[in-house]
């Protein structure tokens, strides 16, 4: 069984908008066994979106469509499904009675507008849609079931999940995906020791894709039932493993390298402080993006200027003087006088040139002293990343989670 | 003249990764002039990238093509795009010694996989990467022009620019894109003030977007000329303007609140400071993710426990004791505090309770006060946003800059 997810609107044919939903669609009918073959994407013209359904229904047996289900005049998916099945728009009764209901448990009025929103094809069912006004469609187009849902983020999943999975019915195979993160080498020197597992093309596949340094390495296994599918996990995960231990950093589908360092404070019972001046605050984000982070972060101090470091993080002027800001000295100082200050078990420095302009022949853009303190010392790696102004800043706090994550587990 | 977009990977048609990239392309090419009639994604499959290469050049006259042409096994774009094409793969001399020349002048060995990114279909041409070690490959499909470049947004987006676009010559038609960013209204009552403009569906289109209470109003301009574009540009935006003034928070294609925010620190010669507690450093990393933001922010202070509130910001310790962290008192106090800790011009304090837990039925998730402080005084707003934690987290440091934006402006 496969599906063709195919999404509506001009402002992503324009390049507006970047389409989520196709990646959120395909996870979740992976996981149910659907294989994703194709995603389409047109503009919101009546006859490229009937195009576009009959193209998709031809070659999958499930298609999922959004977008194009608003109450305005360039909303034409309504239309177009009707077109390409030959069939007449009516006027759904209980979604018109449900949009009333929308509005009149709001206390706004219903804009004649929302009126067209509640029209569906004769011979198909209306989804309905409890966060917004736009119900979805169920219909059939040849052999393949057709799904049309709003491209309301929120709303989309929120149908999907209640509505349509649900008629997908069993699909006799099962997509199970594994996802493990590494840090700290290339990406080509990471594929050369699993270069064999890649290339396989059965129900086992292995890719990789790269980040800021960040490597994920995804593991599909289709099986006929999720257990045979997780044992076939569990082998290739023990096997990747094996080979690119040194370099992982974390596992699993949502896996970050700030959740699995915040794990590793939380168990150990330990707190952090961190000092951060060309990362001004990303380091302190990452970390606090995480659920529960008030258990080990204390907080840090974004020192942008000299007085900053000399006044809250007790950077020693002279040293400021005699090296500048961006120097290995005054990284250790930062990360020492941090941990001090707020009183915990680690202290984190970064000080550096994100760019794109302050560089010098000496300190290069990217240029970058990331420093690890606790109560035995501070360790500090000098790096020259490179990429853009984000890309560096990015870099950085995850080189420093990286130190914090190798020196807690001993490594 | 019209283009489709392939984008290739199974990361991408198993939703692992999110296509950024055909997105990116379509606004380049509608800029161009060059309308994008559609977007097709599909898996590392090589009979799926000849299908879809083969389908998009009959309906286009310009194909972009990105991903599938890194060193591993995986990547089959080069072989496929020769299959399509009925060629033979041929070894490009040029892009072999510019791929050993990268590895040579980072100090690294070339992995022997690299070698096979120098393959090419005889009868095409080697796009040159200055960023990465995959060269792109321009060729002739029928009577379209296809271009295959790689997925990584940095490499393929400077690849697109030098060498791409220079080849498509003059499409005769130009379209022009404006943004508006909009803050502090809903995207109906937005939408309501501009529903005429919004219908209309001739060469002058306005549609909107919506992330984090941020709505940009997208405007596109369709002409002969240049010219004639930038003048039906300025008359629509002048009557946005007229319409959603008070909302307006920046304008541009690259326009964003801290930017703006920025320039009118800077052009005012004044200084900011920071106090974040669920945000965590997020308002910070906002700053200074603006190259130059040295120049008018001084640094902040990330107060996640109590103690760092009291020991660096000098909040008053019976003030967190009978009102606690989350109250208007203490963001008023952590305004305050850092402003002078810091000897700046303006400070800001954020409070609040970034869920999933931690939420009361006094003070429920979501809950967020901004203070905002001068030597004049301060001013602090009391919020409940919707959203998960990192929503929340966004709007109040939207909320933040735009308090200091008014502010600024006398608003």
């Amino acid at each position: 069984m496969n599906a063709v997810i195919v999404s509506i609107g001009s402002e992503l044919t324009s390049g507006l908008l970047v389409d989520t939903n196709s990646a959120f669609l395909s996870r979740e009918l992976e996981v149910a066994g659907i294989e994703v073959a194709a995603h389409f994407t047109v503009g919101d013209e009546q006859p490229r979106i009937v195009a576009a359904l009959r193209r998709a229904c031809e070659q999958a047996d499930v298609v999922i469509a959004s977008g194009g289900l608003g109450p305005t005049p360039d909303d034409r998916t309504r239309a177009a499904l009707a077109e390409a099945m030959g069939a007449e728009l009516i006027e759904d009764e209980r979604s018109f009675a449900e949009i009333e209901a929308f509005f009149r448990k709001r206390n706004y009025p219903m804009s004649r507008l929302n009126r067209v929103q509640a029209m569906r094809p004769a011979p198909a069912e209306a989804i309905p849609n409890a966060n917004g006004t736009a119900p979805g469609i169920a219909a059939e187009l040849g052999e393949a079931k057709v799904f049309t849902l709003p491209g309301v983020p929120g709303e989309m999943r929120a149908m999907f999940r209640e509505h349509v999975l649900p008629r997908l019915g069993q699909a006799g195979r099962v997509i199970l995906h594994r996802r493990v993160c590494c840090f700290g080498c290339g990406e080509s020197s990471l594929a050369e020791r699993i270069e064999d597992l890649m290339a396989a093309r059965g129900d086992v596949r292995v890719g990789t894709t790269a980040s800021s340094g960040l490597i994920a390495v995804h593991v599909s296994c289709a099986a006929d039932s999720i257990e045979s599918a997780r044992r076939q996990a569990d082998d290739i995960l023990h096997e990747i493993r094996a080979r690119l231990g040194e370099w992982i950093v974390a596992e699993g589908e949502d896996a970050s390298l700030e959740a699995a360092v915040g794990e590793l404070l939380r168990s150990g019972g330990q707190t952090l402080a961190t000092a951060e001046s060309c990362t001004g605050g990303m380091l302190g984000e990452m970390i606090t993006a995480v659920p529960g982070s008030s258990e080990y972060y204390l907080g840090g101090v974004v020192s942008y200027t000299n007085a900053a470091k000399r006044d809250l993080l007790d950077v020693d002027a002279a040293t400021l003087e005699s090296r500048g800001a961006v120097s290995e000295a005054v990284a250790r100082q930062m990360a020492d006088g941090v941990r001090k200050r707020f009183a915990g078990d680690w202290g984190i420095g970064i000080t550096g040139i994100a760019g794109p302009s302050g560089g010098t022949e000496s300190k290069p853009v990217g240029l970058v002293f990331v420093a690890l303190s606790d109560r035995e010392g501070t360790h500090v790696e000098r790096q020259i990343f490179p990429g853009d102004r984000q890309a560096v800043r990015r870099r950085a706090a995850l080189t420093a989670l990286n130190m914090l994550r190798k020196a807690m587990e001993n490594l």
